[in-house]
């Protein structure tokens, strides 16, 4: 890559089913120069993502779709080259969303989005996770729609994964039994041993039903559902009454070509649980009271985080299938150029 | 029938599918004495429901399954005959829950449920209906998960039944726009014309998710579910942001052998939106609300409300057999003996 030259993934085909790697297409295109208001930012992490998905589909989803050609969507962690707004100075380092590129502008909705970071307490990739919108979901979604109490028992799908391993240790704070459901042996360990759930579920090597059974003897009062799909199904089998379940993301089938059927929902009524829908964008006005939690929470040692990290642009697209085949371990981030706080 | 026997109606077998006249059994018996503190009532009027289904299988509901041989459950309207217990004379008119006999005796827990009727201002028989348990179940699943506001838009299926023509009426009441579905054209009409509903769709000739994308143009803010399976999945497609669905019922699979999938619920996570299970016993401590709102809206002439009456407790089982097909037109129940009040 020409130094002065920008480097971005586009949009290359609609996948069918999995995304492949010739959905994506690596470009070179001139760094482009900031207008008048607009601010110039060198990226440095890139966010992936499984939402990420939905939008590579022409299928109506919470967000339009991506259009042809375009440059892939995702959270950015950057640093400010050139600034021509009176708020952002080069040099500051800002959470942005400039997408799968080397560098991007800044300018309308996404400048009013933008945010400067502190590199202190915390690294500043942390913005894409667990100080971001991953650790803000598993925040309003686990408190807001799953009321845990104290002494319940909560179960936790992707549990490894960047909001489920945040929203099993704000029940463990809560003072609740937390049951995380992942996809291996290395991830359930992970799971446990340092991250303190109860218990954790092999997915692929268990059968669900009955290993939740043994492991929630008092039934599952919360469900943290990042999954949908036969996890749920196996969830609605050992609901206690009254339980609530909020619906987080379905990865279990953003790959799907055509929308499976969910889980028969007799049990809602039988145990007068509900469902709902998150959506972290509805939570933006109570932002404040997420970051005084989480930055108490990490400054006492409560939360741990974990990150896999990518190394260089060109592997997003690589790195982004294997996320929705469960590969990643931790929330994954690409390195698109060196971080000057470290 | 012997005028001094009584005459009751057994779980003969267990269904598969749909209910046969065979897996019911008449018989007659001596008409049981009342001991120490039990009163013996002559069956008035049976309601006849479809949750009765579920207490036929071996499955798990919400309640435990009926022992072969048993006596079929059921609310009952009842003349006192006989009564050992100070509360109650003979001559008084009770809600109770006796099953599907002409005489039955209330002891134990069906006594401290025995409730007195006023035989005035509504007939008692309504005690089955709207001013009984399917008006409560209308009420509060619509008021307190449902939180309809003026101007939203209501969808309300099995609109023409016990339940589902309450809650519309009351969604009308409380200034929404309301649309029924039902599965006769003469159903739909009497909703539209007698009750006073904007728009009902008759689900058997129309393609409903066409039909409710024109019926709704603003969308969907509250669906009173009665039914579960294709109607909920149609509804799911034209949901607002935050919609509200109370799961009242799953009619749509009372006779199934084993349980079919439910819907995908994308739309739920898109829009935000909640299912929740509804039980109405869980409301029994707020009834009163239920009966100031009801007789004041019964008396003002707000609430209509029909009755399909069937003569005879032997036809009950060729009755309830056409409720789960939709065969009944009104709050299906049985006149098992004279009514002195009319």
């Amino acid at each position: 890559m020409t130094p002065s030259m920008n480097q971005q993934i586009l949009l290359n085909s609609r996948p069918i089913g999995e995304p492949k790697e010739s959905d994506f297409a690596l470009v070179e295109t001139p760094i482009p120069e900031p207008g008048e208001g607009e601010v110039l930012n060198r990226t440095i992490y890139l966010s992936l993502d499984p939402y990420m998905r939905g939008r590579m589909s022409e299928r109506s989803s919470y967000a339009a779709p991506l259009e042809l050609g375009s440059v892939m969507v995702g959270g950015t962690v950057s640093q400010v080259m050139k600034s021509n707004h009176p708020q952002f100075s080069a040099g500051d380092f800002v959470l942005g969303y400039d997408g799968w590129q080397a560098y991007g502008i800044s300018k309308g909705e996404t400048l009013r989005k933008l945010r400067k970071l502190d590199p202190n307490p915390v690294p500043i990739s942390y913005a894409l996770g667990i100080t971001g919108m991953p650790g803000m979901t598993a925040y309003f979604a686990l408190l807001d729609i799953g009321q845990p109490q104290a002494g319940e028992t909560v179960v936790v799908s992707a549990a490894s994964g960047a909001v489920g391993s945040v929203a099993g240790q704000i029940a463990l704070i809560k003072g609740l039994k937390v049951v995380g459901i992942a996809g291996s042996d290395a991830k359930c360990d992970y799971v446990v041993k340092e991250l303190g759930f109860d218990i954790c579920i092999n997915r692929k090597t268990q059968d669900l039903s009955s290993a939740l059974k043994a492991a929630c003897p008092n039934g599952i009062d919360v469900y943290f559902d990042n999954t949908a799909g036969s996890i749920l199904e196996a969830v609605l089998q050992h609901i206690n009454k009254g339980a609530r379940i909020p619906l987080v993301g379905l990865i279990s089938q953003y790959n799907a070509e055509n929308l499976p059927p969910g889980p028969n929902l007799m049990p809602l009524l039988i145990k007068r649980a509900l469902i709902k829908g998150f959506l972290v964008g509805d939570y933006q006005h109570r932002h404040s009271e997420f970051v005084k939690d989480i930055s108490m929470w990490l400054q006492e040692g409560y939360l741990k985080y974990k990150e896999d990290v990518v190394e260089k642009l060109e592997n997003a697209p690589h790195a982004f299938i294997g996320l929705l085949q469960g590969k990643n371990f931790g929330k994954l981030i690409v390195q698109v150029s060196s971080d000057p706080t470290k």
